[in-house]
């Protein structure tokens, strides 16, 4: 288009620049538009959000049915265990050596539940540290970045899973980086509450949009894959 | 009395029987009454409770205004740092040994905390089996009982308090107890949380009714005596 | 033999005591022995110890390669997670309803390891307590008490084990009841320590005697087995 | 220098060259020396390491008695409960920004403690990947590198300091990065393990070379300052 564009200006025979003009239009329409280069950048949650049935795969049928898949290429880079400093390590061969147009980072459960699970936990201020570092690389280089909040770890209702505590304080971190630095957010732990409080009805701990807890079950990755595909169309 | 009503029974002498029912309710209406020993059985807090200010002294305070300090007596028996089972195993010497005739149960916050700042925190179900066990005990030797919710490890209105979900479970456990054993309970994690939501209106971690989070500053204490009171009165 | 000393004392014709002397004699010598039981007190250790090939069996094995097959009747009690005070609450279920002769207390693991794993630990002072107590219930009933050191959590050989540290701790916790109450030691810890010394040269941190740094594998199983049979035949 | 040396090369005349050079030699003899400038960098034990009776003001009094004055300028930048990824997130602000030629990397206590106090400490694989990203960071600007073990966590000499298998870990992580990075090593732990075999005769667990388990009484930061002195001579 920029030699279209320079022959144009060089052109001062009128006839000629109009073929010149509508030979680049008509090239552009046809050449195969480039595809924003999307990786999910998470824990065990992504990483199984990849497989068969995972968020990723069902946000990509999503994009094919509303036929914007010329749009979009979708890449998982999700590590089980990861916490906040893990991707932070991992930026430059899993995130910039890809080269991608958006990054959604989805991370924060391990950060917390780590503390219980094997004293290993991220503290708060660190994690916010960390999580901030990450945005600013990734903006650095033009990347549009997204992020969520952390979902659950636990589904109970009745504020009693043990770490809600925890939870709601750390997506709340994840909130006000998105507003600092004017991010979309995915709020799916608000989303999750939400769910949980009109459909858990028997206050399980599991089994309404996790398996586990903490990892999705089909109905999860569907919730988050809607919420997801959401937030990417508009970027 | 018991002397008096032999007598009664045993003279069949109308006029003699007049003057000994006479004698054994005017011996009865002045003769010292005895008083209800109350033991209050906690961690640092009822320690603390224990000292000038604390919510002991305001019960004895509380007590005598409405002149009814010759009824009960109060016996502070906190130990910083303890959870359930350490009440049971001092169940012996600090609680038997003194002979009470009402105990309160104020337990529960180390069972928590311990989790996060020693690894030696209570799993809930053992905290429940102790429990029950101690009430048990109590219950066998014709003590009352009346128990209380753990209150807070945190102040914060958001939801946000690290171990806000555990604190619930426990306190959870602790209102079942009472269902179950038909005891009064004094929940005062519920009037904390609804104390802090009136009045804690800058989310606040502490200085409310506590002044490190968890021990009670002089409201605090205040209102834990009040409740405790009404419970007392009502034993 | 009761009724026998009975006939024995009352017949003064000593031909008649003779006979009853012998028929005396000669019935204790056919009259089925009371074999001692021995209950093995634990948590999943012992739970898996009793299953084929595992500590329980391998100790059955011996005793009746040694024709003692009548002298001993073996029973696993282990439940897994079991800390020392899980031991104490089920002492009167487990135990004492069971009429045991002798009680092997083979705990400890979890006491440290879930300080890590889950933030539920036991305080070494309490550990202390109630193992204390468990021993002193057992006696009052005269029933025979042996206790074992708690053997790895981690085989590695060069003192990197996260919680050899407080391993040790409580090892030394039991060696001195043992000593305090002039109990049969079964220092495990010890023997698994030594064992790795010398077959462990790679600094594994599982395979050489468990297969997951705490569960005995056969040799594990195999080694537990001699040490605690030496002490069985000793009491 | 540099200026002395074109006007060297450039002066074809022997005598001029001689007067050149003499001057040049002159100068440098007499130029204020550039001092070593050299930064601690690590959590309390340096913080409190810089003030009076701390083991840098004894640095530099052992540098001032061996007439190095001159030689070396020694900043403190140690703070409370820093880990390896808080040196890290605080390279730019408080190492690069002040341009020093050495910097010793005391760290690795809170990555280990936290564990146990806070559920927060640093897996040990990313206490190396930190570690070793710090020294890189470091090495790219030219800036020599010290590297030492945490020293202890309790100074029992039995073995039942409750964390003394992870500081093993975590020193052996810290020497073997010392010789992946070809660096001098200050080996605390292993003095300070060392000089308690000696001198830790009653298996105290503080008071030897800590007042408090963890932060350096005066015969502490002595030890350190002659171990870190003697390494930093050799720089």
């Amino acid at each position: 288009m920029i030699i279209g564009t320079l022959l144009f200006l060089y052109c001062r025979n009128f006839f000629m620049r109009s073929i010149i003009l509508a030979s680049v239009i008509f090239l552009t329409a046809f050449m195969p538009q480039k595809k924003k280069r999307v990786i999910f950048f998470g824990d065990s949650i992504t990483q199984q959000g990849t497989a068969t049935g995972g968020f990723i795969p069902r946000i990509d049928s999503m994009c094919k049915l509303e036929n914007k898949s010329g749009e979009f290429e979708f890449i998982g880079s999700g590590i089980s265990g990861n916490k906040v400093y893990d991707l932070y390590l991992r930026l430059d061969d899993d995130v910039f050596a890809k080269k991608p147009d958006v990054v959604v980072i989805f991370i924060g459960v391990n950060d917390v539940w780590h503390k219980v699970t094997s004293g290993t936990g991220t503290d708060a201020d660190k994690f916010e540290k960390f999580y901030e570092t990450i945005i600013k690389k990734l903006k650095e280089k033009n990347i549009k970045v997204i992020i969520c909040t952390p979902a659950v770890i636990g589904e109970k209702t009745d504020f009693t899973n043990q770490q809600d505590g925890d939870m709601n304080k750390y997506a709340n971190i994840v909130r006000s980086l998105a507003q600092k630095n004017n991010l979309p957010l995915v709020d799916l732990r608000q989303k999750f509450m939400d769910y949980n409080k009109q459909y858990n009805t028997e206050n399980k701990e599991s089994g309404i949009l996790t398996k586990d807890r903490v990892h999705l079950n089909a109905k999860g990755n569907q919730v988050v894959a809607e919420e997801m595909w959401k937030a990417l169309k508009g970027i």
